[in-house]
């Protein structure tokens, strides 16, 4: 007997359908004799319809109600599933965040789990397996005794959390895709599922684009050392796929030196030109955005021809692009620029594997074969596992395609 | 300064602009200075989707996932009207049962309050006089720490006992009329708005038919001497008329004999014919009624002319008729009656006032006036305060407008 942790996203439970084709999933791993723990999402479409009512009811709404609200949509699919799971003979009950509980940090609206108490879980799991059909995206901020909820797509990471709190032997996050690819199919057709991914790319591929997995739940795996696997609830439930799993990197037997290509389109590319190049210049430009929340990603700073002035370029995401450049535009004479460049015309791209720290020479055959497409590289970042490069949007699909070809990912 | 509840319905709630309309009723309170705790049900229409999911997860589903996802109805309410006030510059946060807590007994989906603890709410009270805004219908079985329901119509039974926790100054009950009608205004046009009504004429009334409000809250607001007003969210929230006072009989001055009439078209008769005129007889007929749960209102025994046999009338609700004519003909030789008559097609008419007590032949003044237009009675039941007739259900209208008229109901 072991016992697992099944997550099921928003898809997967959109109607009492696929509810009770999630209680089929739950039956299968129950009927083999383990202890199960499901974490569920709300139906999808439900948490907008939420968000969108707080947002009428007050465009400056109090994130403390907006959590009471919106975890409404979690509590009905957890309720819904226990309901359906009975129904096929299965015992098994509803648990919310704060019945567990799940204690989090009073940030509403992006709470961070601090502590999960699996004590009373178990317990049940001692009463003929009942199934724990878990609420996901909330917990309890302990103090106040208020609901709280950890922020879009936090189901993943309750049921990472959750799993580490059970001593679960696997976390499986079951989705609308069948696994992790070595890059986005409806990009690259010739993409392949991919059986083992170690953690550090995981949270590569997450943080660079990929939107298989939200990045705070494969940081948590990667912490306390859980198994997990990403899977499809639209395989047949008596006869489903493995799934890719995400596990430490010794367990991966032939490591590629490549392991997929990830890209974000959530870029925005700004550049101060003629900068009088001077010690202080880049704490004159950062500070202010810091204190404006405004997050900065690749920095580059290149050296003008007579050697005088400089340029700065750095990139934010689209949503702070705006608020970035009043900052810059207001600030124009204490940084002394000369004028400020910007576009969201701009897509990064990466690739990553574990493999680059015994390999040479990895991102140099990348800039090689992406100039041969004529594709103009505007900034470079790289790290110990991953590189990624700025280009114009344009060729994404182009410069993809070439990386994946380049690294040897595609489909025999 | 004074303590007061506000309480509003599903109609009263149930989009965004009505939601911003209960604010404003809230503010005008909070304006006057007042200390304000609002119970809110669910969106119209938000219950009865969760209720069919419920069934549609499990005909036999579980009452206590039942309570679990039912309850997101009123928390979505609680949360977003906390929010529209805010956004007027009204300190508010929602309560949900358990944050109360407001402890129940275990009978998930009909519970009742065992107990509330109003200490956190006039602690926040005491901060710039916040408002709470309440989740009406449900609580907490604290034993089991599970999410209960009071009931279908609960959140008036909430605002009631919230009142007598918070030791309120008054609840208002707000709801689509703007108060208690001395019969209800589609069947007689002439019905007045009463200004004030005794507890048990409000007891009677709500028992009797009239569905302004929950029984159960008129009981708890008698037995607590809590002053409840019933009034409209759809008046102008700056300039509301005052609704109904339900209050104690000594607090109405002029008090007349007759107060209301109420009527209930979820009325069966049934009839067992020539029944052996026996000692035990009534024994052998209802015994097994109320083993099988069904409740019987009215009876009536008639002997039959030969003296030697009797004739058993008496009525039930609509839902238990059917399961009563089976369990009857099933005991047909035991009970030993000839035959059995059944009808739904039959109206129980009331009339109510505390006035009955200090009046002799309210009742008969009656019987004459429907023989008159020809309406056959079938049944009659009296109490110190009422008497119900049993007619035709053809002649409801004609009967109310009869006894409205009989007893100087009709507006001037």
């Amino acid at each position: 007997m072991s016992r697992l942790v099944m997550k099921f996203g928003g898809t997967s439970v959109a109607d009492l359908d696929r509810i009770r084709n999630v209680a089929r999933h739950v039956k299968r791993e129950y009927d083999a004799g383990h202890e199960v723990a499901v974490v569920v999402s709300a139906m999808s479409g439900k948490t907008n319809e939420l968000v969108a009512w707080c947002k009428d009811a007050s465009p400056l709404y109090d994130h403390r109600e907006y959590d009471a609200v919106v975890a409404s949509g979690e509590q009905v699919t957890a309720g819904l599933l226990a309901i359906a799971l009975q129904n096929i003979g299965i015992p098994a009950r509803s648990w919310l965040g704060w019945q567990v509980p799940i204690r989090t940090t009073d940030a509403h609206g992006a709470a961070r789990i601090e502590d999960i108490d699996g004590t009373a879980i178990i317990d049940a799991f001692g009463r003929d397996r009942e199934v724990a059909v878990i609420a996901g995206f909330q917990g309890i901020h302990a103090a106040t005794n208020r609901i709280s909820t950890l922020g879009r797509g936090g189901s993943d990471t309750s049921a990472v959390a959750m799993a580490a709190a059970l001593k679960a032997d696997r976390c499986d996050i079951y989705t609308d895709v069948d696994g992790v690819y070595t890059t986005d199919p409806r990009v690259v057709p010739k993409a392949k599922r991919l059986d083992k991914i170690a953690f550090e790319e995981m949270l590569e591929l997450a943080s660079l684009g990929a939107k298989v997995l939200q990045v705070r739940s494969v940081e948590l795996a990667m912490v306390h050392k859980v198994r997990t696997f990403v899977r499809s609830s639209f395989d047949d439930p008596e006869n489903p796929r493995p799934g890719t799993l995400i596990c430490e990197e010794e367990d991966i037997v032939e490591q590629p030196v490549v392991t997929g290509i990830a890209f974000s389109r959530d870029e925005a590319q700004i550049t101060l030109r003629n900068l009088k190049d001077a010690p202080g210049i880049a704490a004159a430009i950062f500070v202010p955005l810091a204190e404006h929340n405004i997050n900065v990603d690749m920095i580059i700073q290149v050296i003008s021809g007579d050697q005088k002035t400089t340029d700065m370029t750095f990139t934010t995401t689209i949503a702070d692009f705006d608020r970035a450049c009043v900052v810059l535009e207001g600030l124009k004479e204490q940084i002394g620029f000369a004028y400020l460049e910007g576009s969201t015309d701009v897509v990064k791209v990466s690739a990553i594997g574990v493999g680059m720290r015994s390999h040479a020479g990895v991102a140099a055959r990348a800039f090689k074969a992406l100039s041969e497409k004529g594709i103009n590289i505007r900034a470079i970042t790289t790290s110990e596992i991953k590189f990624s490069v700025l280009i114009e949007a344009a060729y994404t699909e182009l410069a993809v395609r070439t990386l994946h070809t380049l690294y040897g990912l595609d489909k025999a």
